[in-house]
């Protein structure tokens, strides 16, 4: 639409400023010293959506971070999409890889660089402005609902509440959200799937006091050596996880869809310069796409123990830590998945130490069927702006409250993702292209005008 | 000697308020942070040998910290004792299990608590108490010098410079060290060996950047997971250790010496309980005192990567770091050691990451003749205090200045340990029972005295 192009080239700056600006609030859902960030922000989305076009916006408190929700009813006979986002972030941690300060965004090479760029917060503001685009030019074909929450980096612990209070006020025919990556703008792809999560902390414990090395060194077990046994005894020789009944609900792709998958375009030595390693790693019998998308992983998130600090301490202590976390794949569940990992761990730690292993978050994995009315409408907005029709892939990540959706609202989720995989999410450096942001800006509104055509039909 | 006792007894009170303001600062080499507490505590330990009855004390700076030297020649025909002890303390996190501030000295049960109440302030301060005591009674048998460094802990990095520069001053006819334990005071025993250390840090390298563990899990080498693996092939089922030539230099104990080791008192079931551990962990075929005292044996220290903080971050981190460390006995040497174990460490890391090993410090394994005068003089030191003669022990620990002196001074060194193993050295909590430091301090003028009339004989 002509109207549109027009409205956002010439509000094209003050979309990117806007952005900039919330992207400077550190809001760290995983740091509690973020706490009034984070109400800064939700504060911040809820004036963006009203300045937007919202005929109202809301800040829900939970008993964690607030949800901000806003709406515009159009006309009850239009079809509802629910926009879901996150203004959270990721901690930004180790802070001295960063090339320009995490919350003081810079753009470099048509490229904005800051936590949150593209995770989330780059992201669900394309729909505002697409939003604002609709609004501005009197074409909006959909109503909208937006809810923005703030805890989706640990897990959306308080979010099946809200959705289970708000049920009507949440009720729509599709739920909308930009939180994955595509291939490049050259081959525009579509998430269909996404991995499910389980994530667990580990706590062994040996002596009852960190022990001097030289008086018992040998004669008592170090929880450190104990907690690299029990991990490194996860993955087999061929980088199978060797956990009992860890693959029983996997839901095995056939030769079809693997070959299907095949056909997105991957040059590994690309794949292996962009990473800085001279060998790829992973289960036998699996390319790299499918072991970051169809197949269950298990990885070490975070290990520590001991004396960490500077020069050299000869101490056997008395605990050692780890964070450990599997990608599920459909059929496996999270809670079922959980307790097998949980009831594994526990099982293989020897005499002479104590293991507490403790469930932190997850979620289920989720598949879009790509005959769906959804899908159609992503992929022929996506064909209308890119002059090209999508490939469907099956992204690694996990957005666990996809599955929430649909147990509690019966709502399917199309994913309408506008990053790149080489986005630095969770990373130092993270950034977001501007010619992705803006792309998405200008496809988002395809999507409503297609999906009520074809709702309509 | 009936004047010795009276003085120390006279004077009690006064020897440990003297202690428990050295105690009071927190000289912890291995934290730049504390370099003037350093300076401080090597001013304060000056001062205490002038007030002792030194006829010079100095202050020799090092390119690290500074030596604390102090002598008294009373006569050159008699024969000269050098006192070796170090005012350096371990780092006393985790400061959490303290009971109380490792640096505010309280007295317990009879007890000193504070970082370095035995290792070594606790223990070197013990000779500057006999000193004073023969001084002020007019008993002095032998020359006494004393040197008193800064870097003990740190694996004493500039003391073979110090000793090189200062070989004339340093001249002796032998090394008197109170940094080790004894079996109890009502089971005396002598440390005849201590074992050597070679330490190392291992860094990890896998991707070149923190990576989403979603878009990347199952794809990429984990370091963490590398690192684990490697740690967990160093010890084989039967917990010997698997790097090829770790053993070859070991002198294996005979029959005899293991028979006459087995004498040593020992409760399994108590050490157990001391530890709060259900079973005991180590080298098949050897008992807990032979693994801690002839065998050689590899501990990890410390390990550390990815995300530590607080809840839970989907990270697959770039690096994971580990510190290593080895206790050495006869006849390993700490240089040959630390080579096996780095080019075993390098050459067990698989493509996919990049490793490097780099040494911390070490020394070498010591053995003191039973047969040797100063032995025979501090076990009749002992017999005359204790009431019954001490049995001849390998410590677990290392003390690799022993080496240096031998090797640079041609001096043997023997070990007057008054310590404890359950003093918790390096650990929370350490302390030093004040019936050990008096009885210290009541034995070591008779070693003098003994030394002095076997070297006349």
């Amino acid at each position: 639409m002509q109207a549109w192009k027009e409205y956002q080239s010439k509000n094209k700056d003050r979309f990117l400023n806007e952005l900039l600006e919330l992207l400077r609030i550190p809001s760290i859902s995983a740091r509690s010293e973020h706490k009034a960030d984070m109400k800064k922000c939700a504060e911040a989305v809820k004036e963006r959506l009203l300045q937007a076009g919202a005929d109202k916006a809301e800040i829900f408190e939970t008993s964690g971070y607030p949800v901000v929700y806003g709406e515009k009813m159009v006309d009850p006979t239009k079809p509802t999409v629910l926009v879901y986002g996150h203004y959270d972030v990721q901690p930004p941690d180790p802070l001295e890889l960063w090339h320009s300060g995490p919350f003081e965004p810079v753009i470099k090479d048509d490229k904005i660089y800051a936590r949150g760029a593209c995770d989330d917060k780059g992201q669900f503001y394309m729909h505002i402005k697409a939003f604002e685009t609709m609004v501005q030019t009197n074409s909006l074909s959909t109503n909208l609902k937006f809810i923005i929450e703030g805890e989706e980096e640990v897990g959306s612990p308080n979010l099946a509440t809200f959705i289970k209070e708000k049920k009507d006020m949440l009720k729509a025919d599709v739920i909308l959200i930009s939180d994955t990556a595509m291939l490049s703008l050259q081959t525009p792809s579509i998430d269909v799937g996404v991995r499910g999560l389980t994530y667990i902390e580990v706590e062994v414990t040996g002596p009852n006091r960190d022990l001097h090395s030289g008086v018992y060194g040998g004669a008592v077990a170090n929880p450190i050596t104990i907690l690299a046994k029990m991990i490194a005894s996860l993955h087999d020789e061929n980088n199978h996880i060797t956990i009992p009944g860890f693959y029983d609900d996997v839901l095995e792709s056939n030769d079809t869809e693997r070959a299907e998958m095949a056909k997105a375009p991957y040059d590994e030595d690309e794949y292996k310069q962009d990473l800085g390693v001279k060998e790829l790693w992973g289960e036998k019998g699996y390319t790299t796409n499918e072991r970051t998308g169809i197949r269950p992983t298990l990885e070490v998130n975070g290990i520590w123990g001991g004396y960490t600090g500077e020069g050299a301490k000869t101490v056997l202590p008395s605990k050692a830590f780890a964070k450990i976390s599997c990608r599920l794949v459909p059929n496996q569940t999270s809670a079922k998945m959980t307790e097998v990992l949980i009831k594994h761990i526990e099982s293989i730690a020897p005499g002479g130490v104590s293991v507490k292993a403790s469930e932190h978050h997850g979620g289920d994995p989720y598949l879009t069927p790509v005959d769906s009315i959804e899908y159609q409408a992503a992929a022929k907005a996506i064909e209308t702006t890119f002059g090209k029709s999508p490939i469907p892939v099956r992204g690694g990540g996990s957005i666990p409250i996809t599955s929430l959706f649909q147990s509690m609202l019966g709502l399917k989720t199309v994913f309408l993702g506008f990053g790149l995989d080489s986005d630095n999410l969770h990373s130092p450096n993270e950034k977001f292209d501007l010619a992705n942001f803006y792309k998405g800006i200008e496809t988002i509104p395809y999507f409503h005008k297609y999906f009520a055509e074809m709702k309509g039909d």
